[in-house]
């Protein structure tokens, strides 16, 4: 069937869609989310061949009418012959074989490594539909990946986008999130990278979270890059602390991430690869792993992440990786700090000053970081944290930070004091004395988003004291920054009507 | 948040989606797939109230700058004080709550009619998003549906839309498909309309197969009434044979099925759900369910075809149906025409005249009708076949399927030899003598669709000698017509690359 392109003034999901009049797609026996061969006749390309669309209809002929068809702009910009009028040859297709790969995992059939390489290398050109990716993801939550599935699919999905290469030996640390106030790699990167290994540390911007790391370096300095800016960084410093989505790695994963996102799943026969692909792209060889467990995180329950542990390590094994596990408590923020500025400012605050604290930084920060010296023969078994200490302690950490900060195009004399926040504040004080007993998390995460986290960056909470500490009445024991009044005022509401984060126990908790 | 309407040219699969610019949704915190709260600021109508709609994301900017939301055609339709320029107010929204329903399938746990009705409001509202429909089609599909979950989810897709109501006893008949020329309901309504007893049968047009009900009958007269037109024609014939798809029934099933067919999912969890309810919305009391068996069935064996008679009956009885099975054969077509008008000429050739046959068309079309027969009482139990025989004998039957081509508008006086077939026609005859051990009917089905079938009516296969039948050398065993003489010469390569539809057998075969 030959058909003129109409230009849609729209982007798609899918980069393969185009719309038909249902009066030419029944003629082609195809209906929605099916698909059809497509060839531009007049292409000047001599490699000019068939490609696969999947079908949108246009029942009432609104968009296209019989005899035209609908080409997306993300299509056109890939097709640059392709305009109005363009005559296009259409014929039906047939679903792509890794179509039927699915259908095995929906049948709780395991999946070859060649099947998983076809359902990737189709997820990225378009080929699969993103219902078809929905029904994956969800046929792999519920039968789930086997350990050689894992393998396949983690090393299938580095393939599919750039690979670094920063040397034989790269380091780098990784959490499975969960915790507020999580700002340990703008430490440990640092003292890692100040005794010479090397540690190009991409990380994500919040998704869930008040601030990720990325959004917390993003105070100090872009964290957006080319791969060629990375290459040249990685080469100045060792180390970097940047955005991974800026860079051209895994674009499968991501692919699969936008429709886990929507869906609210994770299942770990996704989730390890995906951590992992995000590594092998950097070239990682060694990498400690944070699993922080309890409520609010991935892992309800220590023995849940001791199970994941052990699993992690034996598929980054298979891919070359080696990793070490720390299972990490998650009952209250790490700091005091959440929201990017905030985090931000903890962080190069304890750099420039050891003493200063905060101590639940200082001890997760340099027992992760620990591991890594370990794991590299620069400290002794048993001696990592105490070696880490020691950087952090002599301001060699703080003299590695702001070289990043200023290989990355920031202002590396930036002082802690320099650091914008709020500025519309808010103090609470206690209404009475006690010791506190809970440090709520979810609550903590709920009034930091409402007061603009993290899209704005200079808002966020303070919790002035943690859990065990005594405190008078009247005393001040939270603080809320927002950009904007109206989001302070949301914010408080939130604060008053849960009865804030901080949960004070009487006497009786005194006394056990 | 206020944002600025910007009409978008183009209809989305799911009415409720919008696109928001990359900067809104970070500043909202929500993003592809998720939700936000949408209200007209100005609107005239006092019974405004925020509604939901699914975020689609631009990030380039190409289509709605910040500020925008991008809105499509279908929701300018439904929301006509929306236009160009339009203030509308923004806010984020969680899931509704049957996202968490569909979220509790996949865990492998049962839902409550509460849930299931959850799930079918929001997917006809729009509040759930097509990739929440598939991961719920997927949880079927693999972790099932029981009973009392299969019974509410038919009441709940009935009452999503119009229900008619055509007396106390109306009676109805079903086919699960998978036999090429199974145009039995035109044979079975006018027998069972002739003795007074309502059939008010819709059926679908083809999805996989060269011809439907609706196709085949559309040769005689039209097949798509508004809901008004529908119950003058049952009023004036106690029966019909129509197009369910233009009835405003059950839109829930519609949706579900809009992505369960590019998936290639038909889990029975869902399939006898879909069948009941169109029954129930026709007001059907007492079924007959043609279960055909065998290779490209629904059901390969007899057993699996039992096993889902049984489930079927007792889903039906729960939903106030009487429902009786029959499994049929199904290795070779019923009758020898396929295709719309070669089905439409075979069937009413067959009400003319009852001697012409065939006799395959005859047995199952009386036994069918006959076992409606018995159900009704108008026949005692064991004579329901020959009192269909008597009916169709008579003339009975052919006289009312005049009336009915009639009242659906079209020649009541229209003769087999004037429905027009190719007009491009191929014969094929054998090249040898011998006995016809097989008919294969995917080859037949993928000859009828290459020739032009469903969307050419006048396309379709003729199988002159069946199964059993003796044949010399040179004698012609088989015709493709089409409408299109590129097409037959497509249909003619897939006939010899195939060798035909027709195996024979030699002496081995003919001495067993």
């Amino acid at each position: 069937m030959k058909l003129k392109v109409k230009e849609i003034n729209f982007e798609t999901g899918n980069a393969k869609d185009i719309v038909l009049n249902i009066n030419d797609a029944q003629e082609l026996g195809q209906k929605a989310g099916e698909r059809v061969f497509v060839k531009n006749m007049k292409s000047k390309s001599l490699e000019e061949k068939y490609w696969v669309a999947i079908i949108q209809i246009d029942y009432l002929g609104t968009i296209v009418e019989p005899g035209e068809i609908g080409v997306f702009r993300n299509m056109l910009r890939e097709k640059k012959e392709l305009k109005n009028e363009t005559i296009v040859s259409v014929k039906s297709a047939d679903p792509p074989d890794s179509f039927k790969f699915i259908q095995k995992k929906i049948k709780g059939l395991k999946l070859s490594s060649e099947e998983i390489n076809g359902i990737i290398s189709d997820a990225v050109s378009g080929s699969l539909s993103r219902i078809d990716l929905a029904a994956f993801i969800t046929a792999v939550s519920i039968n789930g990946m086997d350990n050689e599935e894992m393998t396949a699919l983690t090393l299938s999905e580095t393939r599919s986008g750039e690979i670094f290469y920063f040397g034989m030996d790269v380091y780098d640390k990784h959490s499975t999130g969960g915790v507020p106030g999580n700002k340990v790699s703008l430490i440990i990167v640092p003292i890692v990278a100040a005794v010479g290994l090397t540690i190009p540390k991409s990380s994500t911007r919040a998704i869930t979270s008040p601030s990720g790391t990325a959004d917390s370096m993003e105070v100090l300095a872009p964290v957006a890059f080319t791969p060629e800016e990375l290459n040249k960084i990685v080469a100045e410093q060792n180390a970097c602390i940047i955005w991974g989505g800026a860079l051209e790695t895994a674009p499968a994963d991501n692919i699969l991430i936008e429709i886990e996102r929507p869906l609210h799943m994770d299942p770990i026969g996704l989730m390890i690869p995906s951590i992992l692909t995000k590594k092998l792209s950097l070239g990682v060889k060694k990498l400690v792993l944070d699993i922080p467990v309890g409520e609010g995180t991935k892992f309800a329950t220590p023995i849940k992440g001791k199970q994941f542990a052990y699993l992690f390590k034996e598929i980054a094994a298979n891919v070359g990786i080696e990793a070490e596990c720390a299972l990490t408590l998650a009952h209250q923020p790490i700091g005091h700090a959440v929201g990017p500025a905030l985090e931000a400012k903890e962080a190069l605050t304890l750099l420039r000053d050891y003493s200063v604290g905060p101590n639940s930084l200082i001890e997760k920060s340099t027992d992760l970081a620990g591991m890594l010296l370990e794991m590299s023969g620069k400290a002794q078994k048993g001696m990592g944290q105490s070696m880490a200490k020691d950087i952090l302690h002599s301001g060699k950490a703080y003299e590695k930070m702001k070289k990043i900060i200023g290989a990355q195009g920031g202002d590396p004399n930036i002082t802690p004091e320099e650091i914008k926040l709020g500025p519309h504040v808010k103090e609470f004080s206690s209404p009475k004395e006690g010791y506190i007993v809970e440090v709520n998390n979810s609550i903590i995460n709920q009034i930091a988003k409402t007061a603009g986290c993290p899209s704005s960056k200079t808002s966020g909470v303070e919790i002035i004291k943690k859990q065990g500490a005594k405190i008078k009445e009247g005393e001040i024991v939270f603080k809320i920054y927002s950009h904007s009044e109206s989001k302070l005022r949301k914010a408080e509401k939130v604060y008053n009507a849960t009865g804030g984060p901080i949960r004070l126990g009487g006497m009786v908790i005194e006394r056990i």
